[in-house]
Formats: C-alpha cells, structure tokens, sequence
C-alpha cells in the first residue's frame, strides 16, 4: 500500500472563485492529521539546518502554515496583510493582479536589518503576492533565505520570475493550468 | 530580573480600526520567539492530556495560533472564515456586530460527527465571533473541548456569555476596556 502524498490530499473545486479557475483547496489537506504534518516538515525540509529568524506567512492561508513553521522552529512569526489590517506603522506595496492591483502591508518594525526570512504560503501562481513579501522584507533590512510554499502552478510563471530574481522557491507538488 | 510575561508582548495602538478603540496587537507577541513559544504553550496547558481531533481557528489571527498549536498537537486544522472565503460547500452563521452583522463559515465536510475540538482565536471580546465558530461545529456534529484566548477583554462580556453557555474559556491575560 502507497501512503498518500502532500498532493493527494489535495481537493480540486472547479470555478471557484470564478468560472473556468480550477481552484487547489488545501483546506483538506489542513483538515487531516497526517497531511498537515507531512506538509509542515516538507516545507521546512530544504532549509533544515539554515539560519532561519523570522517567518513571514502571506495572508490568509499562510499564516496556518506559517504559525506553524515558526513554531515548530522556535522564530519569531509575521504577518503580510493585506491593506488597512494591521494596525501599527506599515510599510506597503502594490502589486498586479489579472484585473487592477492589490496592496499588502507589513508592520515597518517587525524585521529588524539583517534578520534572515522564510516567506510562506501555500500556492505559488503568478508570483505576484510573493514578490511584494519579498520587497517589503528586503526594504526593512531582512534577509531571504528562500520561499516555501505547498503547491505551484508553473504555468503561470512564479517560479520562473522568483528564481529568475535570485530566490529559492521549494514547492511540494505542482498542478497545471491555473 | 523577572522574564516577560505574554501581556509584555502585546503592543496597545490608540484609535485602531476607529477613534475610542484600544487596540491589542499580538503581532508583537508573535514576531518575538519566545514570546510566539509562550503563548503557543500557554494556550495548550489546561488542555494537555484531553482527547482533541482538531483545531478550529477563526480568521485571520486565530490562523497562526490555531496552524501552530494543530501542529503541535499533531491533528488537523479547520479554519472557520469570512462568509465567500471558502471554496467548497459551507454552512453558514450571522452574528452581531456592533453595528450590522457578520456571517462566518465552515466547509461542511471539515468537521465528522463525534470529532472533539478546541477552538482558538487571538482575542475574546463579545464572543459573537467564537459563538458562531462553536455553532458552525456543533451543527457538523463536533463537540467542543474547550476555547482558547491569548486576550480577555473581560468588560466586553465574552467570556461571561460563553461560560453561562457551559463552555470552558481559556485566556493568557487580560485587558480593561474595548
């Protein structure tokens, strides 16, 4: 008997949020056990043995794999939001989306400068939310050590502008199309 | 020298989201290790020892707790999210705001009947938000073990409510006022 992988306790629900998105719902995956586990340790697998002082989790999924990360590693865990949801001084940056922008925050003392940083959430499509996390935490000082994320949609390319940029990008399964 | 204590942690923002509110703002305790560690810990302790087969977290904080102290616990994690969050079949409950209402839902197939839950957020003020998370639990057949807290804004009456409804709450420390 085969174990199921990361990847099979992943439930596909079509045209949500809109038609024709074959949305990837890890929420069955957070739902068991076994899968949250395996997912928490495998993200965490290439940079075991890394300086590792911060956790910074994109909101909302991100902050479930998140919290868990920087427990499991004993860091510190912070939030990228999106605009108007923390409360301290921010620092924001905007971002493309398919139509229009968006704009996420960070808390403009919550890396300090020299501070190293693992950026996670749990799907990897444009690379767009990825990227501003990205330059928010280098713009307080920080540090990448790389980005970890559950799934990738590698046909929509944020893979390649990440390690295009310089960035490790570990990934747990892929799925195609968007 | 006395340790910092959880309370230490948390940063208070004046006039967050609106004028007259003090805001407690745990991203501070979060972004600290040991203070992240602590309350992790803290929550989980009267606990120790019970039979729990999942972590409900109620959006957006209650992720990072509720991803972690799952993780820890080795069992699943269920989020509980703003009404249109979710992409697979949901039941859905309204609550009361200060002003208007709110709905939050479940996947209607996160919970099995019999499943023993605790249910974890950041803060308890009214209590309508963690009401309504219990509600949506129990309607799937799941039964509460427990609520946990790191803030207790007791003045606000949650905590009352919840008790006088027979459950237990559980909160790291305590703040006057909304």
């Amino acid at each position: 008997m085969t174990q199921k992988t990361v990847r099979d306790y992943i439930r596909t629900i079509v045209d949500f949020p809109h038609e024709g998105i074959m949305f990837r719902d890890v929420t069955t995956l957070f739902a068991d056990p076994r899968g949250l586990r395996l997912a928490i340790d495998q993200m965490l697998d290439p940079f075991v043995g890394q300086h590792i002082d911060k956790v910074v989790g994109l909101e909302a999924r991100g902050f479930i794999l998140g919290g868990a990360i920087a427990h499991q590693l004993s860091v510190g865990f912070v939030p990228v939001r999106k605009k108007g949801k923390l409360p301290g001084k921010v620092i924001s940056e905007a971002y493309t989306l398919e139509y229009g922008e968006a704009v996420v925050e960070i808390h403009d003392d919550a890396i300090q400068a020299g501070e190293k940083v693992l950026i996670v959430d749990d799907l990897l499509a444009t690379g767009g939310t990825a990227q501003a996390g990205i330059k928010l935490v280098e713009r307080l000082g920080g540090e990448i050590v790389g980005t970890s994320f559950v799934v990738d949609l590698p046909e929509l390319g944020g893979r390649a502008l990440l390690e295009g940029l310089g960035y490790s990008v570990h990934a747990l399964c892929e799925f195609d199309g968007a």
